[in-house]
């Protein structure tokens, strides 16, 4: 009799070799990795029939929890900071470096309204006006005229705005253009930082580590320029009382702002955050966006 | 400013840090686990982040499959070798070493009819008898006595009970009790081997990998004994052609046999398949079946 007992070592070494016949060289490796580390995990901590079980409930309950307007795989890939490291490599897969780049989430939306400079681009301002202004540039602080910079956040009090309101209406966010300087200024209302949803299986698990759930408060940007490669990043306020402990990890030293009194920004009187961006030249690569609308992530079925 | 630019190693380290406070040691030690061997998996194949957005939509595929008829993220545990590596080291776990064990898989349903010694256990045999017979022992080879051996197998197709006729009607499956010497036997039709369900997100990463998709015949054994530990297994035919490529890795080479002329068996003229098992004695710890009726598994909402 040629098999031998699997055991869990033996084990691996079988799945490998049945899966060695795969045409697709990438499905493999990724196939492959993704076996010889799902069994040392499973080997590590030498995981009981029990907690498999209840492993196999908690992802099915994700895949569950997954509709039209919701992704919860994308939720648990952020709290456990899958998401920053996808984030982290493909900018050093970047042939310069620009600006860091942080997550897209699941709030963006294409075709907001686009505005001139210095107009607001909150409907109904609740809160006092900031002015965040400074310019986008290349590697050798070249001008990117005419850039798009696309703009979201959430209201003072934290909400998105498909989280109030008409889901038809775009608010809390427009798009800009630089000037032939590659200078922007946009007025806006002080975002507000909010918990990540904690109603699902995801919240749960958070919640059962002991973290707050929260990120800091934070402005998104999406942007682009003609040779430029997209830049996909957000700005966040460094007097946030979570600003060291995002939930879902994308905060970066370099991305901290604070509002000020600033004699130099174009609207005086208003505090401001001011921002420099920098765009590394585009590379012979999809674009890449960590962050989807769940709408638009196959297998949402509901 | 105290943050520091994230990058793929260091993002780890602040995932670890945030998920210090866990009060639950057992979920502490996994979830690092988990966040140390996910990284590093990402890091490895240097994910892109197209190629984690496909991931994310694979993983919502496979939990929206889920249904209380279905369980397709055991099924992907299955494939992945991960099940085998559960049930290996659960083995190991035991004081003693018994049979070895193998897979439950989802077809095991309690309360099946108890049948006398030798009673066939299928209702309507379409093809030739065969029995199967044996001892149940423990580690001295000392007769377990009145044993409770459960059996459930396909029929001569392929098909077990619940996907072929009435789903309220139990077939190819019964249960039975060992004599004073540990004995049983019993006799039914030669089960066939059968392919996991293909037509899923799982069936489609199975065909990308060009296997089969094929579980070689066998019978699944639950047994239980006073003061002994449940043994979970099966008795391969060692004459399927994909003995040796079992898709769910339940097969070991103690575990394989044959249906042969054998002048000893208990009902002589029919083949036989001749197998004594041993019990290992039971220890202080939660009986693991790796394996599950989908609709017990949290998480199936609909």
């Amino acid at each position: 009799m040629s098999t031998p007992d699997l055991d869990e070592f033996s084990t691996t070494t079988a799945v490998l070799q049945q899966m060695s016949a795969t045409p697709d060289p990438r499905l493999k490796e990724i196939a492959d990795a993704a076996v010889r580390h799902l069994h040392a995990f499973v080997r590590e901590v030498r995981l009981t029939p029990a907690e498999w079980l209840t492993g196999i409930g908690f992802l099915t309950q994700v895949g569950q929890a997954c509709s039209a307007i919701r992704q919860e795989f994308i939720l648990l890939s952020d709290v456990l900071g899958v998401s920053a490291v996808v984030n982290a490599l493909h900018q050093e897969n970047a042939r310069e470096r620009g600006t860091q780049s942080s997550l897209l989430g699941p709030f963006y939306r294409e075709g907001a309204p686009e505005l001139s400079c210095g107009e607001c681009l909150v409907r109904h301002p609740a809160a006092p006006l900031i002015v965040v202004y400074g310019r986008v540039t290349g590697q050798e602080g070249e001008p990117v005229r005419n850039a798009l910079i696309q703009v979201w956040q959430t209201d003072e009090n934290g909400l998105y705005d498909l989280q109030v309101g008409d889901p038809a209406v775009m608010d809390m966010r427009a798009n800009f253009r630089t000037d032939d300087q590659g200078r922007y200024h946009f007025t806006t209302v002080r975002p507000l930082g909010y918990s990540i949803p904690l109603d699902g299986p995801v919240g749960r698990l958070v919640r059962n580590q002991r973290r707050h759930g929260f990120r800091p408060a934070h402005i998104h940007f999406l942007i682009g320029g003609d040779g430029y490669q997209e830049l996909v990043t957000a700005l966040y306020f460094g007097d946030d009382a979570h600003i060291d402990s995002d939930t879902v990890f994308g905060v970066s030293g370099s991305l901290v702002v604070r509002a000020v009194d600033d004699p130099h920004a174009p609207m005086p009187g208003l505090k401001a955050v001011h921002y420099d961006f920098r765009l590394a030249r585009s590379a012979d690569e999809t674009m890449g966006r960590v962050g989807a609308d769940p709408s638009k992530v196959g297998g949402v079925v509901r």
